[in-house]
């Protein structure tokens, strides 16, 4: 269960010109979806597994009681906890000792020039306390899968595993696009197991198959007026395309017909919508 | 003023090392300073003038009094106090409206596989409160200036600017490398003009004049055992050289003879610091 808020409090561009632009390619369209999208906690755990490093936010000491912003590299565990490894003489540490309440803040990286707020973070609340003994060994492994640069330091005396317990999830997918996720959906999510190739794909599709990227569009996306169709996302339950034609530009949201999780599925499903798009423009033409 | 502080308690190598290591190259040497160095809030104020977003910790609604990390692109002012531009309904500034403590997490972006913990980051702790508004006017420049992209919407109406009263400034420039700094200091202190051409320097130094490198290293670092000596570092008051000799590996840092300001300074710098040291080399061999 996700609770999506869409608001247009903060959309620059498009969203805010979409009742006074004229028709024509440049008027923005409604969307098209067509099968299953990512949940917003799917979309926060794929982040969360990208990225290893993100800002602690603590109840400061000087002057007590502000919140402090502090650099955490960290591991998630399969609960989508956060771990830490912190020297007791850190800043944060001391903070945590005095009071556990706390947030991790994961952003995924701008490219130089981007807009920041454009790019999708996440803010897991909640309390930072340490590790138990009796985890320990399991808590290693995970802040260490995270951080290879902790081997270096994290049998210290002085550094030690502190674990966030997830009680609130605040995601941001980019302008306009924001939600408080169920903690427990955000518990049981799996990151996409496509992530790491998707823009691989996307690259493939756009470079060497954009004529079935705009069939696609226009047979299986309600489309019929495309001229152009880029896909700008891939993840494990389909692509979304920007479509631009007489009736404005807008996206379309395409479902594989399973969930794919490896490069080879990606090339299968995208095959298979090929065949439909081309099934369907054959009968169109003929019938 | 700067009070540092330096420790070893989080240095994960060398310093550990440091009374166990043998004799030889690979030994941790004292570095040798020969001239003035950037404060600590100078180095603070270089990286705030690199860097246009940042973390802002504030206290959150929920779970009430919890601290909230959200993004939060900034232009920063002549006294160094972050201006943003956020709107009414995002978290941070309903949080804000209520409590106006807060902090501004900045960081120098980590290259992929870098170690997170050894890059310098910034943390300036205060108030953020609504800029009045005959400060407006000047307030949207500076935050245009830091982040352009805020253009599409500075001037909608559920946006408006506000600015961190800076009252506690916390930097870490890296492993072991920490302090609180004075804030009229932080106030006062401007960023290196040469941040931005000073890799390019480094790189040219090291590519072009390796042998001028080693002659400043045993003729004005005090290293005569110097066999190779890289530059690590530059900024307006000098250079940082990496020297490896017989007598182990350690930091030398030497004074430019003023304060450089330009990309052509530092060449005239670096020209007057080879000089010398020839000078002092054939001095060495003829007396």
């Amino acid at each position: 269960m996700t609770e999506l808020t869409r608001t247009d409090h903060d959309v620059p561009e498009s969203g805010r010109t979409s009742t006074t632009a004229a028709a024509g390619p440049d008027r923005p369209v409604a969307p098209v979806v067509r099968g299953r999208e990512p949940t917003d906690a799917e979309h926060a755990r794929t982040l969360a597994a990208e990225v290893s490093t993100g800002v602690l936010s603590t109840l400061g000491r000087n002057p007590a009681g502000s919140p402090f912003g502090s650099l955490a590299p960290f591991g998630l565990d399969g609960a989508g906890r956060p771990v830490l490894c912190i020297s007791e003489l850190a800043e944060h540490t001391r903070n945590l000792q005095a009071d556990a309440r706390s947030s991790l803040l994961v952003t995924r990286p701008v490219a130089p020039g981007s807009d920041p707020l454009a790019a999708a973070r996440l803010t897991l609340i909640g309390s930072t306390s340490p590790v138990p003994d009796d985890e320990v060994a399991v808590a290693r492994d995970v802040h260490l899968a995270g951080n290879p640069h902790a081997a270096g330091y994290v049998d210290y005396g002085d550094f030690s595993l502190w674990r966030l317990s997830v009680e609130v999830v605040r995601y941001v997918g980019g302008y306009g696009r924001m939600s408080w996720v169920d903690v427990p959906a955000w518990r049981a999510a799996e990151a996409d197991p496509v992530a790491a190739v998707a823009a691989g794909a996307v690259t493939h599709l756009n470079d060497d198959h954009a004529d079935a990227c705009l069939l696609m569009a226009r047979h299986l996306g309600d489309r019929p007026d495309a001229v152009r169709a880029v896909v700008v996302g891939l993840d494990r339950y389909g692509l979304d395309l920007r479509v631009v034609g007489a009736e404005g530009t807008g996206r379309v949201r395409l479902g594989f017909d399973e969930p794919v999780a490896t490069g080879p599925a990606i090339r299968d499903a995208t095959v298979a919508l090929t065949r439909r798009a081309r099934a369907r423009a054959q009968g169109a033409a003929t019938g």
